[in-house]
């Protein structure tokens, strides 16, 4: 990785409207990512990276994430097979949110809990949400995996 | 808003696999929002929702924010006359991110910069990152409309 540096921050023309990258990490040393499928546009994930990871990320060509629940750098799919290959690396207008465009191996999964996106679940608006008492709608009908079967014990990331 | 609550985040399969909406605020308060272009697919931007604003995007059915640069609630297009209209509300496995599939009013863009998407440049990855000096790529060819004739004098959002 020794080639990779990132710019320093010196105006906000310089971050808008320039071509040198120069990424804002927030306080705890993260800048979130969002993935979405190549194809199919699909929201797959959102996630972290903190600067070694976004560095191993433009390296590899494949997602690396920073883990918050485990704390720590997280090369998606090194478990599960379910690597991502970037097709195109994003970033906004002032560097603070990264978007993986990505294509996903194996079985095609992103989501921990077996579906194929993260956001498998949908929340009704407007008058709907009266009609259908806020609850929520699954917009997958299955799963892809059964995460028992990958990861085995190991503890679910979700945080109450 | 009376109508409009959230539950209690009890288990791990509630928050999962459940149909509860008991989404998970960070500790500033805020829950992360990823908006796409309904039609497109395209990432369109990445912003933050307080409780406020997440019951204000349920309710109207448009796009409601907080700003963090400007510490307000924020309906998006109130300025600009760029409306995000909500075809599609999701949340993630664990609830603490939020998916908005929309339709962008006016001339369709969401970036303050004047771009359609606020993700207007790429990043070289791999191989192609050092032939190209790390230098970004610009992937919207001309912006959508000209932020002086829209902002005026309003300050710019972008933080150093």
């Amino acid at each position: 990785m020794a080639n990779i540096t990132f710019k320093e921050r010196k105006t906000v023309e310089q971050v808008e409207e320039g071509t040198e990258l120069a990424p804002k990490f927030q306080e705890d040393g993260l800048i979130p990512v969002v993935t979405t499928d190549y194809e199919s546009g699909e929201l797959l994930m959102h996630g972290y990276m903190n600067e070694e990871a976004f560095k191993k990320t433009i390296e590899l060509g494949e997602a690396v994430y920073y883990s918050r629940s485990r704390e720590t750098l997280w090369h998606k799919g090194a478990t599960s097979g379910l690597t991502q290959i970037i097709k195109e690396m994003r970033i906004d207008d002032d560097q603070d949110c990264v978007w993986l465009r990505v294509e996903v191996q194996g079985n095609g999964a992103s989501c921990h809990v077996g579906y194929r996106s993260c956001f498998y679940r949908s929340v009704p608006t407007g008058e709907e949400f009266s009609q259908k008492d806020g609850e929520l709608n699954f917009e997958e009908d299955e799963k892809v995996f059964d995460p028992k079967e990958v990861y085995g014990d190991a503890p679910n990331p979700t945080k109450l």
